[in-house]
Parts: structure tokens; sequence; C-alpha cells
């Protein structure tokens, strides 16, 4: 049941890069409010932002085997995406890991699991967004998948999809949508650009974005403090 | 029943202010050991310290709609204070609505759900406790309310009580209770001084306070490390 | 019931020192993956690390008397260890303990509930790992114990045994066993810094450890992407 | 600080009475969807259903005395609820207490701690929501507050409110509003008996509630599923 | 954005039938350890055992509208199988849902939120496991899908999928993979019949499994207990 | 470094019998509040209740093998207790485990882990306390201990140790401290049953206990009902 599957494709590295010029919050609000990845993997340090290409594995509970099958499919640009099959917030990933990884062009790590030697992965400036910090050590006993589709936080992640990840966490591109994506994303960027400056200039967002007649149709009455609020209670 | 009250009163600035040079714990414990916000809710950055008067808001969960009705409540001074109906964890405000915020002399946010766009809430020195961080869009669909008492954090606070807030969470203190808090609050702080100085010193809190007896009476026995101890197990 | 036990001996300062020298996540492997606390306790600032002698207090919940009885008991080179008898996220230690600690030669606290006056705790520069920050005060009328075996965070803890805590958790080690685990250690980390320059330098851990017939004879397959794969799904 | 506050007045027992026919979703939904209690309160047994006037107890975490001062201020008719000043899962209640209660008319427990004896409750048919299930026991150290107003389960709860529980949880209905949030709640009743009826004749929900214009408004399509959805993927 | 999928397929009436003879915990390792849905949704009564085809349903936090866009979509014999896009337990479902559901054939309910009205569920013998119970009400007011791929407890499941749940939990079985899963699933319990009659006469899986040479070559010691352990400690 | 001890001695069976006429709560006050498993393992069914000798075994993350090596230790009498050496909720039980543990003489099962089967767990009367129910399966690929001290649910425990457990949870009580525990128990439980008759005839706790000068002492004031409270607010 266990395979590792070569060769498979990545998104292009020009929208790649296009995508990560923007934020995790752009991207997942141009593509709909999809994609994105449970807020409980959070980043080892901030600020940190990468974009790339999902280069997926699927570990057994406890057992990190397969991330070194993984790094010998890895190509640079890829960012490592991995998911256990069953919770475990044990220490899957060190410095050792990190190392290998990024002498082989991997850009950072999305784990749904633990990872360990935190100190030595901020002083690499090697970007990881974990479930978890543990020291606790994995084993090498249980073979996995590599490059098949895994859920990661509770997303469906192909491999090759692209992958963003800031402080604010992490979200996940279909390889197919990714142009569309793009093209949104600079689209509500550029909508946010002018919204931010007449928000700064003391403009209420009632009445930049029109909201009073669809409030008050719901029903949303004003009233002026009682003299009882006012004096005392 | 989504009622917006205007003019609302607020605590005395002078008040505030002299609140605002304690931190959370001793103005938690200056009021009897009350008031204090879950812990669940935590600082976006670290240092951190805010005081202001309660903006209060209650929305729907998933639903941001309600925030933009409140910005036209603020006045200077101001914290917001958010709270959905249901436990949510999703990303209700972001670098936009600090924008709004801060062009209406708001002082920072407090909310019992998720926050997003962290990395430009920090650069902007917005300071921000949230029970979460995510990048989860909203909708804005159903109404709420604005200036009404509101249960944030398991705490009751009313539109224009005191909200302190650190690196160690948020302490809220009761609008008519606020003189006799700060009173208390310098008069407590008075006193640690002295004792810091006695224990930087090497004195024993057990000396300082005059414990031993009370424990003593309490039944606390002190017996010598026995040779097993001492020799192994 | 309640019992202070003094003159516990200690593990040797020079052994310590040793151990003191490896990370938490190295000392954990040393000794066979055992003596991990619960990565719930996380330290309230980053980078940091100490290794010291355990002293070992149990507290009930809400109630932080015995720390003050405990620092009479504090022999420069200790760590303080605190478990309370339930779960308890109150705040049972601030500034004014860790000023009294340091006094008497304490390196830091392990705490399995919580702190407060972390922005102090910080700028002294007093480690603390803790599950909970929360200026929640603790009230004085329950005795407990000093010097005791005591479980924190799922670990047997004994008086005078080793903690080495950083930024991945804290790992204790058996006073009786520190001597080899020290050795351990160090025979795993020279072992560490060969691997990692093979690594850094793109070797492939799969070859570095000989790893590839174990994963075929456990049925790992590869496989080429598919054309489906790679034109669309 | 710590005070009880005798006589507090009580909803009408008739009013009590008529919310006690309702279920808890039913009562919650009459009055606006407030006042629910936070489902990790949850019932000793199922099936189960009381409805009383709250007689309130604000306790320390791990500290049962107040239950016992709390007995003596019951009337026929009252629920107890309690809330510890901190999250608390200790077990603070047992048969001896629901005894005890039980001889002053009390009709059950709603606490937002742990409770004890579950065996001898549910065989007693002593009603209890409870947010723990522990044996833990507590000590006798620390007043707090009887009938004064509290937080419990996230909610505000007033000596004498209206305390409503089944097997789906706790809501709260103030003391001045009951006689209207009885009135919706048989209004609400009679409307959905009628829906009930016509919905498990087969008529679909979107046409009873006349769904369908809104829901293609918002944007909503029908497609049908494509060959590849029918014969593979 | 928002999508219902029409005459979406369904694995074959007799291929469910036969998975449906079997548990929750043969399937799951039946089918190589796959397609287990996160264990936190739990059956509101028990013993309960269902079998049938998803019908999928993607709503929004706090929003159960698409629920009754679902019915519609229903055959006899599916499970309605419900996730919202971001964590929610608010109580999207109750009687009334329940009796639409069942004019319409569908077996059961899985939804990653919370249901209410569990008395009424429980007397109907209406089958639901759920994330969470609570009487909390939703609005209307936010459109999803229906009949789309969605994640349901970290388990992609697509339209018409087979759905098998038990008092463990339920586990989702790929339609294409249907037949071949059932063979494995008798296979299995053929064997486990077997092994059942050996363990029960007292025979050690150690033997039967043969594993004392595997054990021993994983460095399996066994050593007789000491007289200290004997004795005393 | 893995060890199974054999012959470990275990507590006279007539102390074990005559604790098991107590329950939980009782036997955890006897012996000063001390030995009670995190109330987060719970029982399978209810009403249940057994008490025995540990039969202790240490596992590995989502790893049964041990429990095989385990049953061959076991001898009449024993209850299991298993630990994983990091937290994990998979399925390490179920009905073919049990069948062999019965056929050995074992009396239940304590798991601070996650177990399956529990419809046919709860038919055939075998009680299971455990922290998590999943269908999810295990390896069986690393080696663990059986018979030596660990840690379940934040407890030492021993082998022989005494287990008892009902539906309020787990207590262990040391070999060599039984037959203590045991009077302590005896003469508790003689002095509840006294109490309770005088608690059930309407006798106050305030005066059974003498409470009333010490909460006195303690600053607990009484104070009636203000008309405000009487007649609105």
């Amino acid at each position: 049941m266990s395979v590792v599957v070569r060769n498979a494709p990545r998104t292009d590295a020009e929208v790649v890069a296009g995508l990560g010029r923007f934020g995790v919050a752009t991207v997942h609000e141009a593509q709909g409010r999809r994609g994105l990845v449970d807020p409980r993997l959070r980043p080892t340090f901030r600020p940190t932002h990468v974009a790339g290409t999902a280069l997926t594995c699927e570990v057994a509970p406890g057992d990190n085997w397969m991330l070194h099958v993984a790094v010998e499919q890895a190509r640079p640009g890829d960012v490592l995406v991995v998911s256990p099959t069953s919770p475990c917030g044990d220490g899957y990933f060190g410095e050792l890991l990190a190392t290998s990884l990024r002498a082989h062009g991997v850009l950072g790590l999305v784990i749904d699991a633990g990872v360990r030697d935190i100190a030595e992965l901020t002083a690499m400036g090697f970007p990881v967004w974990s479930a978890a910090v543990s020291a606790r050590g994995t084993v090498k006993q249980t073979v996995g998948n590599v490059q098949t589709p895994i859920v990661c936080g509770g997303v469906l992640i192909r491999p090759g999809d692209v992958v963003i990840a800031d402080d604010d966490g992490v979200v996940v591109v279909d390889r197919h949508e990714a142009p569309e994506v793009l093209a949104s994303s600079r689209a509500r960027e550029a909508k946010e650009a002018a919204t931010r400056d007449r928000l700064a200039a003391g403009e209420l967002g009632l009445d930049i974005y029109g909201m009073r007649d669809a409030l008050a149709a719901k029903g949303l009455r004003y009233v002026d403090a009682t003299p009882v609020d006012r004096a005392g209670r």
C-alpha cells in the first residue's frame, strides 16, 4: 500500500512566485475562502513568509522514516508537507533533516505534528509550521507514502500544489487553479490598497462599503444610553 | 434584538491613565482577584501594555459585520472588546480594521475569537489580545450588538469599563469601582516594592510574611533526607 | 502528610555542567527516549537553555504557599520544579518569587501550572517553562511537599535529578544514571556532527543510514506519476 | 469581599413550571439565542430535564467550602449553580451534598467544574450538569460568594433567574424576562408542531420555508453530476 | 462558488449492505487503515450501527441553511455527511431535520459540528455522529455546497462513497474500492473468528502469531523480579 | 532497554478485595488525596466497578505489540495498566485482546490511549477505562516494557499496586500502603454513613461540621437582598 510517486508535476515557478508576493489571508480570500490549513499549525519563528510547491509525505504516528524517503524526491522550490495517519505531537523533524532538505532546495516545512531543535531551526532561518514543539524522538519502522494526495490540517493537498505560508498560517492553492487565483489575488490587493487609504483618513467602512441600509433591513436599531447607564447601575 | 447604544459613558480618563501605570496582575489582585479575562486570550506581540475604556461588540460566529458598526461609536482612548455568541476561531480582524480603528483613536483590540494579518498588526504596533490566529475570512450577514454588556473570556464587561492588558493577559475594572481600584493598586505596588528589595537581599518570604507558625499549625513537618535517599534507591 | 525533606542529595555539579552542553533532544535520545516532560510546558522566552538539579515542590490547585517553603531548601544550581495535585492554570509565580529564587542561586523554574509577570521575568532573564500564562492570583491556605518525588508533566522527578531545559522543552535525567547519560550524549553528538556535514553536502539519509533495503522489505514501491497526474485530474 | 445574600427573590413558580415544559433548545431560540451555558457542561445521566430558580455560588479552585454555605440559602425549587473563580475540574460535589440539597428541596446542580460519586447520583436520580467527572477531593479553606451574580459557562446568571436543563445542556432566563420568554416558547412550539407534520409527510423545508429564491439570489447553482463523476475519477 | 450536484452516483446497494455487516474497526483495517473519520465525532446513543452512501454537505460556521438544500438531493440509503468550513460546535441539526431526512429515506447523520434535541433523536432512533452537543441555534444566511467532495473529520469524502458508523466511530470507503474492501473485510473477519476461539481457550497471541523471535530480535529481555522488588522498596 | 519483569509480587488478595468494597472517591480521600489517575480516562460503560493488581505495560505510540507480551505475565486478579511513551489516541485494544486477557483471569483494562470494539467490550462486560475511543489500528514494530514502574494518567504505578476503578475514574494504592489505606477507607465510610443520615434529615453541613466560626473568621458576611434586587435592576 505504500508508494513513492516520482516526477510529480509542480505548479509553474512564475505562478508560485507571483502568489508568493501575497499573504495567506489575501490568497485564501482570493480563492473563495478555501484551502486554509487548520490554524493549529503555527510558525516556529516570526516574521516569516514562504511560497513553494507541495512535496507531500504521509507518515505513521511516532515514525519519521518516510521523511528521509521524501528528501530524495525533492526539487528546488518545494515545501515539504507532512501529515501523520493519526494525531501525534512527537518531534518528527529537527536540524539534521532541515540541513538535508535545504541541501536539496526545499524552502520550508508544513507538518501536522511536532518538531524539535527549534533554536537551531530558527538560527538557520529554516521556516517551519507545525502543530506542536516536542523533543520526543520517533522511530523508523513503518513505511508510508510520498507524493500522494494527503489531508493535512483538514485540507486536501496534492503533490505540486502551491503552498503559501506566513505569520497567519498556511494556505494551499490547487495546481490547476493557481493562475486564476493569482489574478484574483492581484485584484483583491489593489482594491484593499484603495480602501486602506480611505480608512486611514477616517472614513467609515459603513460608508465605504455602503452597509447602512442592509444593517437597517436586518433590524439593527440605534438608541442612546439611558440616564441609568450614564449615572450608575 | 440587535442594538447599538450611542454615547455610552466612559470611565474618567485620568483614572484610566492611573490604572494604566500598573500591570494586569497588580490590578487583578488590587480588586480582589476579579475581572480577569480567560488567559486563552493572548497578545499578538510582546512586550505590550495598554489601558483604555471598553467599546463592546457582540458578533455572530464567522461574521465580522458588527466590527464596522462599532468603529462609528469609537472615541479616542477606547479599546475594542469583541465576543462571538458561540466559540469561533475565525479571523475577524486584520490590518484594514486596525487602520480604521486607529484613525478613530482606538488603542487596541481584545477579542475572544481569531485575528489575521498579524505581521502587519505587529509592524503597525497595534496591540491585539485574541483567542486564536487564523486567516479564515468571515462574512457580513448577521447583526449583533454594540455597546451593550457582554461576557468576554468568561468575564462580564460593560461599555466604558476600564480594560488593562499586557503580556500576562487582560483585566477589566468596573467603571464605578475604578477610582477605588486605582487606590488599591497604588498601595499594593508600594508594598511589593519594599518586599522586592528584601527578597533580592536574600531574606526569605517565610520570614518576611511570618508564615512559619501557620505552616506548622497546618501540619507541615521537616525531615532530613534518609541514607537511602542519599546513597541510592 | 505534608513534608519538607532537607539536605536532599544533588547530582554532581560537573556532571550537570556536562549535560548542560547538550540540548534537550540530544539528552532525551541519549537516555533511550525517556524523561521528557510533557511539551505543554513551554518556555516564557526564547532562546533559552538551562541545566540544574531538581528542587521539587508539590502544591494544591490555586495555592502557591509551598513555593515560599521551597526557597529555603534551595541551593545554588537548583531548578525549581513545581507540580499541582490537580491541573490548574493559575499564576503561581511572578517577579517577586523569581527575585527570591535568584537571590538563593536557583537557575530557573519548571511548573505544570501558570505563571505571571512574564514581561518582568523576561527582562530579568529568569527562565521559566510553564503550562500556562495567567495573571490569576493564588492563595496561601494549603500545605504540600518539598523535595519529595513528584510527577511533573507526566514524568517522575526526584530531588536532585538533573533538569535540562531549552527552547524544545524539558528533560529529566535520574541522578544515578546521569554520568552514563552524559557519556551517551557525547557519543550521540559526535555522530550527529559527522552526519550533519554529509547531509549538508547533499548526501541522502537513505544512503548514509543504509535504509533502502529495509524500506523495500517493508513493501515500499516507487512509481512514476501517470499522464493523468501530469496533465490534469 | 465574600458575601452571602439572603432572601434573594425568585422567579414566580408558575412561570418556572411553564418554561419547564419546553426543552433547552426551544427556550434558547425563544429568547433570541441568548443565555446558553457553554456545552462543555454535560448531564451526568440521560434522559433528564429540570427547571428551577438559580441559587448561585462562587467558589475557589479546588475548594468546595461554600457549597455547604449555599445549602442554608436554598429554597424548594432551586437549582444550585456553581462557578469556580478559575477553571478547575476537581470533584466539588458528591452523594453527601446531593443528599443535603435534596433534603432542602433543591432540584439539581449546574457546575462549571467536576463532580464525583456519579454512580450514586445516578441511582438517586439527582440531576447534575458538570464540566468534568473527577474523584479528586477539595479543601475547605477559602470563602467565596452565595447568591451574587456569577458567570457560569460563559453566561451571566443572577440569583432567582430561571435555569432549564436537559440532555442538550443548560439555558438561563432572566427573572424579569421570564414571562415574555414563556409566551415566545409557547408560540415557537406551536409553530414547530405544524412544521413537523409537514416534514414527516415528505414536504421539503425548501418549500415550507420558501427558501428557493433567497438561495438563488445568494448565487447557489444546480448542476448535474458529470460523466466523470458517474464513471470514475 | 456554491453548487448543488444532482444525481451523483452511489455505491451499489448490495456492496453497501455487505460492508454494513462489519464494524468500523474491521473495515478500517481491511482497507489498509485508511478512511477513519476523526474520533472526536461520537455517536449520540449506543449501541448503534449504520451503513449508507454519502450525501455530502459543506456549510458555513453557525449556518445550517444548506442542510435544507441537501434534503432534496437525498435518496433512500444515504447518510448525510456535513462539514463546516471552519470549526463550529453550534447545534446545526435537531428533531425537525431528522424528521425530514427520515421521510426521504436517509439513515443517519455524520457531522463535524454540533447537534441538539438529542433526547428526541434518541427516542426516534435516528443515529447521529457529531463533534459536539449544543442547543445553540444557527442562522440561514450563507450558501455552501451539496454533493461535492468534502473533508470531514480529516478525511476526504466524495458523494456516493460508503459511510459505515458504529459505537467506535465512522469510516469511509471510496466508491470505486468498495467491492475490494468488502472482500478484504470478509477475509479479515473469518481469520479473526478463528483466532478468537484460540485466545478464549487460553492460547497466547505470542504463540498464535509467532511473535517470540521477532521480539527477541528487537532486544526484548526477560528478567525476574529482584528481592528488592519482592520485599520492599 | 526493553524488559519484561517476571513474577512481580502482587498485593495480598484479601486486601485488594477489601479495598474493592469502596469507591474510588473514598479510597482517594482515605490515602490523603493521592493516587488519582487523570480523569481524562473514562469508563467505556457504566455502572462499573473493579479492583485488582496492576499488570503494567509501556508501549510506543500507535504500537500495541507489547500488549500481547503482557498477557503472558498476567495472573488472575490483575488489571492491565497501559501507558504510551507519548500521547496517542489510537485504538490499541479490542475484543480479541479482551478475550485473551479474560482467559487469563485479568479483570479489566486501564489505558492512557484509545480502545475500539466498544460495543463488543460492553456486551462482554469487560470493563475498560481509556483516554479515547478510536477504531484506528496500531502496528507491531516497537518493543516496550512489561511490569516496570510507569506513569499512567499522571500517576506513578508499580507492578502489583492496587488499582480500583469505578464510574468516577481510577485510583492506585501503593502495594506497601494498601493495608493501612484499607483501614482508613473503612473508617471514612463509617463516618460518612452517619453524616449521610443527618444530612438526609435536613441538618446543615454548616452545623454538623461546625463551620460557622471558621467562615466568619475568614470574613464571610451575610446581607439581605436589597429592594433593588427584589424589585428590578
